[in-house]
């Protein structure tokens, strides 16, 4: 049963020059972000980092270390600046093996797409000892997962399929539950009563995210809790606030 | 002039919670990566944390130690979970002071848009001791600068214009060149020739993003260098590369 009141967290690392040039714009974050949040694991941060070995493994070493799981996309397809897998072996101080299976699925793929398992294409079957492959149904070339560390694709579609692979898989925690209010009032015309609020439910999150629609600037109060009965008592206050000020200054 | 050949680095710290969860989908990264590589500083680094003083101000103190800037990106609303202000305080061990020309933005704001200056917006007036502001043209409330750390709002119109203003006013390092190249191959069928062009010209950066396209899998090569003529040469040498294996693949 996944119903013990753990906290599961996570960390994404994604790695590329591309999404620091600007060239490529990430999508991973988002996609992994709402995907832990749906089964209830706690997405605490992110980092982006260069093709480059030393920010790579200590990012990794970091993460690995304060989270229950780590999420890397991009840096495993089949060019020199394809490097993760290098990192996470490094990271856990493995070698990084040709891994037979992995080979079997190259060469499966190859069969069908044409194309010779050249040394490029065999850089991506090269696994960190003891890890385990997660499947590519997109594109074949697998992802991998060693300790609390799961290594997947940059191709968004590619890493989706591969988080959709391994979630299942994953510990889960006591979800977070989540309401959102739209104040039809300025952020600055609720932020004070909304701290009172805040203070006075410490087990809910509650968030104030400013937009702008067709008469102007508006806010979404978005209370957050594990608990449905704080979640509820939590909203319930935020809409009695909101109906008293919108009431006075309507009046 | 700044026709120095320093090299200018920088780092983006994104901070909310509502990143992290997946209800709003970044798009700061990926302008202030394309501002900053236009003008010549690297983007060597982003992390994402949660509206959480320790993680901010843990971040904040690595981030500016290592990189020329920081831009920090959300949090500094109306509102409680609007800390920014007070870690970058924090981070400098510095008073956060109510600044009396971020007052006046606020007034003179208010009384165009109605609205009283409460409690809630005065937070918006709270300035680490020392720092710059920094105008915002869209909705008023100001950033702030202060040592290398540029505090920016998360909405996206006004970060970009935030970033206008103080984006003549940074350091700017010997810009990075880049020219790209559709390989018309797949990158498995490319990837060890360009590991060796890739060692044989190594004040080059050379990288290699696949995708797909109407007739399947293909692959751009792109080369960056701060040297026109080693751009040139790589680029040339990518470009022979492809013409023969096309040649091999396609004979």
């Amino acid at each position: 049963m996944s119903a013990s009141p753990e906290i599961v967290t996570a960390a994404v690392l994604v790695i590329g020059d591309e999404i620091l040039s600007g060239r490529t714009k990430d999508k991973n974050i988002g996609t992994i972000a709402e995907m832990c949040t749906a089964v209830g694991i706690d997405l605490k941060e992110v980092r982006v980092v260069a093709d480059d070995e030393p920010a790579i493994v200590e990012a990794i070493e970091v993460l690995r270390s304060r989270y229950t799981y780590v999420f890397t996309t991009g840096g495993i397809g089949p060019t020199h600046d394809d490097i993760t897998a290098d990192c996470v072996a490094k990271a856990f101080a493995v070698p990084l093996d040709v891994h037979p299976d992995a080979v079997a699925i190259l060469k499966e793929r190859l069969a069908k797409t044409g194309g010779e398992l050249n040394e490029a294409r065999l850089r991506m079957a090269r696994i960190p000892r003891g890890a385990v492959l997660v499947a590519n149904k997109i594109s074949g070339a697998p992802g991998f997962w060693i300790g609390n560390v799961i290594t997947m694709a940059g191709i968004p579609a590619v890493m989706q399929s591969m988080m959709e692979e391994v979630l299942p898989k994953l510990k889960t925690g006591v979800k977070l539950l989540s309401e959102s209010v739209r104040a039809d009032a300025k952020e600055g015309d609720v932020g004070t009563e909304l701290g009172v609020i805040a203070k006075a439910h410490p087990e809910t999150i509650i968030g104030s995210y400013p937009f702008f629609d067709a008469r102007g600037p508006n806010t979404n109060i978005v209370v957050r809790a594990r608990d449905p009965q704080k979640l509820a008592a939590a909203k319930a206050a935020v809409e009695r606030m909101l109906t008293e000020i919108r009431a006075r200054l309507g009046g």
